[in-house]
């Protein structure tokens, strides 16, 4: 493995990568390397102008690549052309999206407020407004090789803030993060853009030294909470800490109330059918996929899942390391003599089918860490409840999670069950599934331990841009040394509180 | 020691504290009792306008019980009548100034987004804003007997937030910290209020429990560097770990250029008289004291400063600890070969003087780790340096800070020097003092490690609610389901993201 050409600072008239004959860095040097050049790339120092435009350029370079990509990730993580050409378009509008949002201004927090010597203590003249931390370690996920990898949200969102970015690639698809670094730097580079603010590294050690850089200033990761827990003990270690925004692992659980399967509801065979295709899209290998849903007893879900569930494609898993904990996962569960096994695909060499599991309440409550473990792939757990009791019991057993979603009778009040899983949950879905996580201000894609690592920020929309900024508050400033977004008259017209009252052009 | 009055549930007519024929509660069972009582409260189902009145109400209690609270801070902590009553005034300001916070409505950062079939993926009807993290657990002060201690800043933003909090006194204002609970709970109990949602714990031993116990959310703390790191490390490694807001050591440095010694500037007379008032101020016993101060050699604000210091009042440290620790880090300071004493106010019993090393920007980096240990009191550190190039390295070696400083002359151009601070700092100050943080929303206190644990986020100032609030979104949820804040319509009036359009009414 080589990293030098991922550095940006490669001579451009070589070819980038496959040269034998290269000097290979340890990952100690490489993230070194890494982290300086990203230092030294001048990105804080940029206007938003600049910033927006060179997202976009790289929003549109990717794009421009659409068919070279999707292939080389297919060959990587097996996951459909069509699936993956989706998550191309949804990685650039990412990109664009955090342009957007930096163009706005909201996300400065500008503020200002003039003197006051007859307050106690006296109010000098403040103005504050957020700034980029500084380099910002990146840790890229297997299961989005496009939205959560090496030009994904976090880095898009870190970029946009101002911090330079050195990404530690997924071993997943490595042929496919140096490809896409490459056509980062590219479209960088045309645009005037400081390509050494985008950096990539590889490999286990390279990761670990990257989360204890004491140049880096925090770290995004979206993966596995085993691994995600040892990096964030690392950080937490570090003689100076610094934050480590993980995504974990997340079971998301779904409520189908009694109402749902009545008549008054959508019935079991829509929440059936809306299930299968959730749990099992791209083979379940989603951190919002629906792992676990409480169905009333004799609900009849569990056949029409069956039904539903007849003709699910299997799937070849993203690794094969994956697919094996997925095997070990499923038949572990499905030979508890607590569970019973509601479905089990037809398994092939290389592929996994789904599986759909069922138990009682009493049965999860009482093996609760057992059951709140995720098994990441095409694997549901239906937890039949045979009345509120049972199923208030059973979702006091909860952990953190990215989403709860409550299928429920047009009409009905589910006030006290949503603020039940409010405490539990990042997001609220009614009547709908987990998956497919838009792209917006108002979304949230966060929740409490196991689901992230820091539950008061969140990975996806706009305010996921807040976890790489700190405050700073000029005090008496002389005019020449504020920043222009804080200046006298508002020249960049920008969403500005000023003496506590909120302005905008 | 008894807590069991503290916990709000002790019947009313009997006196509060300091019967012998209490049963005394180990500190687990403490600190099992508060977190459950508080947790118990309610608070976070109350209205903004609801918990905005009692935060005036208790503000209001405090006020009208000054003459008391006073006297009684006084015996504990030997601070002056006239600043302890300035506190008091200040604490009160705190607590209505955050229920101005909650009035106004941003801190939720409400936003809703209208659903969108055409994008990819697919928009759902989302509706976001923050809802309070849960029971957080708050360390009280030294220092700051009353604004950063049992209703200081960090249970005012908690409790404006929704969240109960349980303080863990200050074991050097015990009978402080439980009158003022007392007066806190009778407040509440006047206002319709839930008393249950304030809670007090004493000793070390309740403080552990308090940061590992399993319903605590966060955690506010205001104390030592060592203190806090210990602290931040068990929040850290919990099974679920837990922010950890730590504002810890910080040596505010300052820098003042040659010209603003010159006949050009302030002079360094002026300067030296502020330095002098700042750094020895209620014996130096705040976190924004100026204890290193960059000046230009021979600029003479030495001499000046020997002059101005030389009837500085000296001043009973806050506790024994305090002073002890203070006699012997400014003596080994003092004797050391690298050092020159500048200035030593005359030692008596009981009694803290201020001191005044200084030595070479050299021996500054040189002994960098020694010379960045915080010394608590009236000590302050002259750097003495050559030329820019002996200040920039002397500035490259520092840690992160509270505040930085530049004093300057009229109209001379600090912006190199300012943009060197910027990542250094949380505040930068002009021709000021760092001393007295203003209320504010444009107010920051915070700055790197060692000076807080999580750098992105204020311990003074409007956002620092945000501590203690985590987003939430709903997905397509019924009417019914919402606060009131996200209805359509806008009922109650906030600030709202409507389509990424701020609207406020």
């Amino acid at each position: 493995m080589t990293n030098r050409d991922a550095t940006g600072i490669a001579p451009r008239d070589e070819p980038a990568f496959g040269r034998d004959d290269r000097v290979a860095l340890s990952a100690a040097a490489a993230v070194e390397l890494a982290v300086r050049v990203a230092g030294a790339s001048g990105l804080g120092r940029s206007s938003r102008a600049e910033r927006g435009s060179w997202l976009v350029a790289i929003a549109d370079a990717v794009e421009s690549h659409r068919d070279e990509l999707v292939a080389l990730a297919g060959e990587e993580t097996h996951l459909s052309a069509a699936r993956l050409g989706g998550e191309v378009t949804r990685t650039a509008t990412q990109l664009r999206f955090f342009a957007g949002v930096i163009d706005e201004g909201s996300y400065l927090e500008a503020t200002i407020d003039s003197p006051d010597a007859s307050l106690l203590p006296p109010r000098p003249e403040l103005r504050r407004m957020l700034r980029p931390l500084g380099v910002v370690g990146v840790f890229a996920a297997s299961n989005f090789p496009f939205a959560f990898s090496v030009l994904g949200n976090d880095t898009a969102s870190a970029f946009a803030a101002g911090c330079p970015v050195v990404v530690k690639a997924h071993p997943g698809h490595p042929r496919l993060s140096r490809r896409i670094t490459e056509i980062a730097h590219e479209a960088l580079a045309a645009a005037g853009g400081p390509a050494g603010a985008l950096q990539l590294v590889e490999g286990m050690e390279a990761g670990l030294a990257l989360v204890q850089h004491p140049r880096v200033t925090a770290v995004g990761f979206t993966g596995s909470t085993r691994g995600g827990r040892a990096l964030f003990d690392l950080a937490a270690a570090r003689p100076e800490p610094i934050p480590f925004y993980g995504e974990l692992g997340s079971l998301n659980p779904v409520v189908v109330t009694p109402a749902a399967v009545s008549d008054a509801g959508p019935g079991a065979e829509a929440i059936a059918a809306g299930l299968a295709g959730s749990f099992t899209r791209d083979g379940g290998q989603y951190c919002t996929k629906p792992g676990l849903v409480f169905v009333p007893e004799g609900s009849g879900i569990e056949d029409a899942l069956v039904a539903a569930l007849g003709d699910a494609a299997p799937q070849r898993l993203l690794t094969d390391g994956i697919a094996a904990a997925f095997d070990r996962g499923s038949v572990e569960l499905a030979e508890r003599a607590d569970v019973e096994l509601v479905f089990a695909g037809a398994r092939a060499a290389d592929v996994a089918a789904p599986v759909v599991v069922s138990t009682s309440t009493e049965a999860f409550v009482a093996a609760r860490e057992t059951f709140l473990e995720e098994c990441f792939g095409p694997l549901t757990l239906l937890v039949r409840y045979a009345d509120d009791a049972g199923l208030a019991e059973a979702l006091a057993a909860l952990e953190g999670s990215l989403t709860a979603s409550i299928h429920h009778a047009p009409g009905e009040d589910v006030t006290a069950l949503a603020a039940v899983l409010e405490p539990v949950a990042g997001r609220l879905v009614f009547n709908g599934w987990p998956t497919g996580v838009a792209i917006a201000w108002g979304q949230h894609h966060g929740g409490g331990w196991p689901a992230t690592t820091a539950s008061v920020h969140t990975s996806v929309g706009a305010s996921a841009i807040r976890r790489w900024l700190t405050p700073v508050a000029w005090q008496d400033a002389p005019a020449a040394v504020l920043p222009a977004e804080l200046a006298d008259g508002n020249p960049l017209g920008v969403p500005r509180r000023e003496d506590g009252v909120l302005r905008h052009p």
